[in-house]
């Protein structure tokens, strides 16, 4: 296949949604993975791309294949049920990718709320799943609304303590609209460990309230990340306390994983991370009209971007605004990334056998 | 009926739990609301001072009773169901005594999760329920994982704004455990008006990113808070967007107001508030056995519990050990309330005819 790049600026380059679609699609196919498993991953790496979210994009992919390759996850899984009742479903990934398993799980949950009005599905024995913005965009789509949450292995510890015990979970929301869902979609640390490497690259302090040394005192010194510092929850024991509600949901209820049970994605390769995950969804009319649901947050929202600004912003942004923006400009344009994760992807391309070629 | 106080420090007495909540019942059962109804909303409040949760407790109810009185609340209210599935109810409180509706609608919720596993009551049409903890606890008894949110009227402004559009909302979750269940309730803002009146008073200056001033300037100066500064919510843009989906889930989803549609519990005392609730409950045993839930939260717990401690801590504490610690204590020696709200109760008592002596 052929890739057509374009140089954006230092270290960037422009790549076309479907070109880069398709180079994921056939690096996972070619470490085995069955080609409609293969398809939803790549969609779900590239999409968080177009959105502007890295972090959650195909920079995963070489860690993925590599885990594919040594075991770590496994590329044709045995999805089960577990048990089930009219809105409950407990599913068992059988160490399948996280992004797959977690898809299907919402689809249950959907196919579920149509019929009782909420649901919720379980999965255990999982891997990471990217972004949870994508799971709860499957609800917004059917009209719900959705709820996912994952836990992670752990790099934070309880408030008040400094052993490592909990990771700094995500949780997201996605409420339907007239126009684009709203999506919540957020980890529940006051920063994440990609913003602070950049401080620490451009010599920059850190805002007081986001890190801690290694002994747990306060540090607005980013190196303090790599030397066994962590990042605060939001609302200091409030965060911790909503973390800990989402580690009981995605790994006690499922009757998964917890803590130190999990592996972490770059460790261990070769040993399933164990990930769980819980989603929920709420069908809205089953409550109340659907239009008038969707007329009454239009109306909030334009209440929230008519209100006067305060200092320092130029405009009200819903949550998950950014990122439709995004998405809607690199659709057109093409996504940009950094010119070392296209060399990576190249390379892990030429170690699986797959031809391509850079057009001039 | 007599009432034995014991002073205990300047301005402050102890009273037995079962005197004070006789004392709430009557008063509230003389401000025309039924028997049950008074005695659940009586119940209420006294426990959350049991539980040291004062800001939600017995010093409401002199302006719960002016609302009775005045028609903002309905003594004898209408209480719905406008529409229900399997897993979904929607009531109408018929503007009654939000403690009242919020416990009705939290029943209903365990009744239908009880047979598919999660189910969801919204309310609408209510008013002040006090506080979550009380909610999450019926699901918790019920060997369930409750939720509970509500919405109110704004003093935030949406983040960037500087118009209030949302209230500081709470959220609450309870887990069951073998002990005392884990209990998190807490509003979405980094602190609450009492708290910063607090520093006010003792002419404290606030930590930073709690307070800004009318213009939405970070401040340190508490005063502040009476001139129209607002308080921040946790982790500032998440957890606006927590508290934006939570006034979508109590105010939207259950077709009620939102916003400034709502209305003050202190002001326009003859017009309901309007609140809108949602409680989830979550049956354990759908998903895993409940003994092995149990038995992983509790192992979880310990080594929470056992983590090395951060500077400044003497131990770690899981959400809702303080309020269980304090609940058991007070249940024994009596709950400690200010003086000057027991006269405001005295009063509330003569005004209604209902003849209180003090015992000597």
């Amino acid at each position: 296949m052929e890739l057509k790049l374009e140089h954006v600026a230092t270290g960037q380059v422009r790549i076309g949604q479907t070109q880069l679609r398709n180079l994921a699609h056939r690096i996972l196919a070619a470490a085995g993975v069955e080609e409609e498993d293969a398809r939803i991953v790549a969609d779900s790496l590239v999409e968080a791309d177009a959105r502007g979210m890295n972090s959650h994009g195909i920079i995963r992919l070489p860690v993925y294949v590599d885990r594919l390759l040594k075991g770590g996850v496994n590329a044709r899984p045995n999805f089960l049920i577990v048990t089930e009742s009219d809105s409950v479903t407990l599913c068992d990934a059988g160490d399948g990718l996280g992004a797959v398993a977690t898809r299907k799980a919402m689809e249950i949950a959907i196919e579920k709320a149509k019929r009782t009005g909420i649901a919720a599905t379980g999965v255990r024995n999982s891997n990471h799943n990217g972004e949870g913005a994508r799971y709860v965009r499957q609800a917004t789509s059917a009209n719900m609304i959705g709820v996912a949450t994952t836990n992670s292995s752990p790099i934070m510890p309880a408030w008040g303590g400094r052993d490592p015990l909990v990771g700094p979970l995500p949780i997201a929301f996605g409420i339907p609209t007239d126009g684009e869902p709203i999506i919540l979609d957020m980890a529940l640390g006051m920063s994440s460990r990609g913003k602070i490497l950049y401080y620490l690259e451009k010599g920059l302090e850190l805002p007081s309230g986001w890190l801690v040394d290694a002994e747990g005192r306060p540090t607005t010194d980013p190196s303090w990340i790599n030397k066994g510092g962590w990042i605060l929850p939001i609302g200091g024991h409030k965060g911790w306390g909503l973390i800990l509600i989402c580690e009981i949901l995605s790994g006690i209820l499922t009757g998964g994983a917890f803590g130190k049970e999990l592996t972490n994605l770059y460790e261990r390769l070769d040993h399933p991370q164990r990930n769980g995950h819980l989603l929920i969804a709420i069908d809205i009319a089953k409550f109340v009209e659907l239009s008038t649901f969707k007329r009454r947050v239009g109306e909030y929202m334009s209440l929230i971007k008519m209100s006067r600004l305060a200092p320092g912003f130029d405009e009200i942004l819903v949550p998950g605004e950014i990122e439709s923006r995004n998405f809607e400009r690199q659709q057109i344009e093409g996504i940009t990334i950094s010119r070392s994760v296209v060399e990576e992807l190249l390379n892990l391309a030429s170690r699986l056998n797959i031809a391509v070629e850079e057009a001039a």
